[in-house]
């Protein structure tokens, strides 16, 4: 027993430090592996599962909107990525350079794409002549490099997994269109299948995308109360295209710009599952995305049947991406190791429930613990996998909810950010110079402007000028 | 007519010139664009496609053998590549390294990984310790960067996506088990659904992998009567665990060092797809993995009933991956396009069709037409699609079987390589002396020591001294 302890005990505690926690959780729950290279993590097969069941709920949704797969080149060339004035000036100061090739030095340099915005466009403007080409609606599955300074597992590496989106369109409306509609899959994915409340809304202009015309983001509230951006939709008019010169002949023969678009989610997302529904015992997976969603452990597994018992008991709730463990760990260590990695539910048979033809099934976010016979079992878990679902949307529903405070001046406004950790919704006028004095006195950031509009006052909580809007404020990731 | 005829005729013929009757498929089928990057290739939709078939049923094979999948960081020290002597050798010429991150020049340059050997036995002699953590079975999907000179879409990228696995054993049987028994693996995945016949065996010491204690290769043979390696598997015995010290308490309590192999297929395949199936029209895909199976074209679309016959057709082919073109293209345009692009079947539907309750059905493969009622025709095209699957694979090995030639001589092999594209098999001492002056007198390399030996001669055909082992030549992509 002081063994099983141990295991559970090597994590901190989110009361006491949840930087430690998270960190204690990704590693205890065998995510990630740091490796030699700095800012660079290693995937473990349990952290990598949850990507692929990210990837095939995502990519089924972006499908469903006909949405193609392509792959684009890593490298970018150096004159290539300076062709959109705002676009390098974002992206220039943190990429990889690769300056040699073999033992031969290049003659142009290559960055390592840090996004494919620019890929995307010398691949459009090749590819559309007619408005018959139109729309294109590509989107790809890789890693990119960001040459961040410090880095988190998930939350920000120098390389990260994720998809990029990009389409190309006849009009302005069709494009916007589009960035609304990816925004809208990323929202739903998130609360349907990660069991994650998104807050939908667009970025300011200091926050926006380098090269974008507008950028809309969803966020979320981490259980410490910080934001999270979680996935952002671009809108970039124009703008691309006239640098790309990207032009098809109209119905009538004339030639016009394409309007593009971009959106991306990425590996940040586990980050995002593991802050809003972790525990002090480790991860808690939403069933939904959860690789494994029934553990099947046996007690007294060398008793006559029991170990056979498990077994049965595995292939019945095969439906179910079930798993049985056999190993010669004692129980309890079993109960930590699923606790640790976050699976759903725990089915306990010993030698008592064969007997009552019974099994014990656990549930990893309230522990309840509900005795069922085992002719009924499969249609329970079922249940107990959908109720689990629902309530955990429903909890990081209220949490977000009672860690969101309306605030109408800036004393305020400075007391809550201070006090309170979550989000803060506050009028805004607009003018950038309000939002960098707010994040001064605050540490707080515009996380968006919300499609879902309030009118809190009729001013500025900063300048006390007329307000244009109401911003969710907040301290990010 | 004369705008349909032109698609077509924009392939090059086969017996002209292969090498640009390849690039012309390439092109016009639509799976690649070139870009502006050398040697990198953009992968459009219709190509992405079947690597994510092909993707689809690797990975669940892999699966059933107990394989996991995880991520591994793109960029390696140049020290850690350095750690394993033959394998720095076979590789530090051929990589791109990156020098500055940001503005900033790196302490240590780093390699963008070529292959992740190196960063596998860093991470195993972190996680492995006890026999109880064996044996990993790990792989991972990515794009893997190597600095060729000359390059051809598919067959020889700068960069190029596969998967890579690779596993640690506590003992060397059971790692030579493991890299048989996934050469296995590829070698069903290449006959049962690529429709690709193989020959398995082992490559000379001259053509391992650097670093490899033994290679195993599954070698193909194209149209133009070359041959393609197409997947490789290695046994690395503990070469790799001393350089990286990976090592494991065994029962017994005492340390012993692992066992690994890796392995890995690229999107080369889909060069071997085109070179073994494709014809004068462009691809021919194997309905297996063919991501779209049946293309519906209506004839006459304008006439009543025609669309909604062929929508409705559509819909109950809803079993099969099935598209329906609608376009106001002609169906001579239509039919080219779907010849190009490979589809398998063509479903063609008009007036005096709907009057018969029938379709016709014809065979991307042989062209033939099938005359079906419209209350068969979801069989009909199953079984169609499953004969075309069986005569490609049984024409692929006809045609294999009758470019593959025995001699004995040098005189005969010098002249059956000058006149007869296609493998040569003949006997071998083993000394790599002779293998080079094949190689010099003929242009064959040693393709492998193939699993199913014949006893050809006593004597080596370069030297004449006592043979070894008989071997497949050929000139080789």
């Amino acid at each position: 027993m002081a063994k099983d302890k141990k295991l559970v005990e090597a994590i901190t505690s989110m009361e006491e430090d949840f930087a430690k926690w998270y960190t204690d959780v990704v590693k205890k729950a065998e995510l990630i592996e740091y490796s030699s290279i700095r800012g660079c993590m290693i995937i473990r097969p349990n952290g990598y599962a949850i990507w692929e069941n990210i990837q095939k709920e995502l990519d089924a949704a972006f499908k469903a909107t006909g949405v193609e797969n392509v792959y684009m080149p890593m490298f970018i060339p150096e004159s290539l990525l300076q062709k959109e004035k705002d676009h390098v000036e974002g992206f220039a100061p943190e990429v990889a350079w690769v300056t040699h090739g073999g033992n031969e030095p290049l003659q142009e340099r290559l960055c390592v794409r840090p996004t494919s915005e620019t890929l995307f466009c010398e691949f459009y403007s090749n590819i559309i002549q007619s408005y018959r080409d139109l729309p294109k609606l590509y989107n790809q599955w890789c890693s990119v490099v960001r040459w961040e300074k410090t880095t988190r597992p998930f939350l920000r590496t120098m390389e990260f997994l994720w998809q990029e989106g990009h389409t190309a369109h006849a009009t302005a409306e069709e494009a916007e269109e589009r960035t609304i509609q990816m925004l809208n899959v990323y929202a739903d994915f998130c609360e349907n299948v990660l069991a994650i409340p998104m807050i939908k809304g667009r970025k300011s202009e200091k926050e926006k995308f380098a090269g974008a015309q507008a950028t809309y983001t969803i966020e979320a509230l981490m259980h410490d109360g910080k934001a999270l951006q979680s996935g952002t939709s671009h809108n970039f008019g124009d703008g691309f295209a006239r640098a790309f010169d990207i032009q098809y002949t109209d119905k009538d023969n004339k030639l016009q710009y394409v309007h593009q678009t971009s959106w991306g989610m990425t590996t940040r997302l586990i980050g995002a599952i593991i802050m809003v529904h972790g525990d002090d015992s480790g991860l808690v997976l939403p069933p939904r995305i959860a690789p494994t969603q029934v553990m099947v452990i046996p007690i007294n597994q060398n008793k006559e049947g029991v170990m056979d018992a498990a077994l049965e008991l595995k292939e019945k709730l095969g439906v179910y991406r079930v798993k049985v463990d056999l190993s010669d760990k004692s129980p309890g260590w079993k109960f930590s190791e699923q606790e640790i990695q976050g699976i759903p539910l725990r089915v306990e048979i010993g030698p008592k429930d064969l007997k009552a033809n019974q099994a014990v099934i656990v549930r990893r976010d309230t522990r309840e613990k509900i005795i069922v016979s085992l002719d009924d079992i499969v249609a329970k878990v079922g249940e107990t996998l959908d109720k689990m679902q629902s309530d955990m949307i429903n909890r990081a529903k209220e949490h977000r909810d009672t860690h969101t405070y309306t605030v109408k001046t800036m004393e305020e406004f400075e007391k809550t950010a201070a006090e309170k950790p979550g989000f803060i919704k506050a009028m805004w006028c607009g003018d950038e110079a309000c939002e960098n004095e707010i994040k001064d006195k605050t540490g707080a950031t515009s996380r968006c402007m919300p499609f879902e509009q309030e009118h809190i006052a009729d001013t500025c909580v900063c300048c006390n000028k007329p307000a244009k809007t109401m911003v969710y404020w907040g301290k990010a990731y």
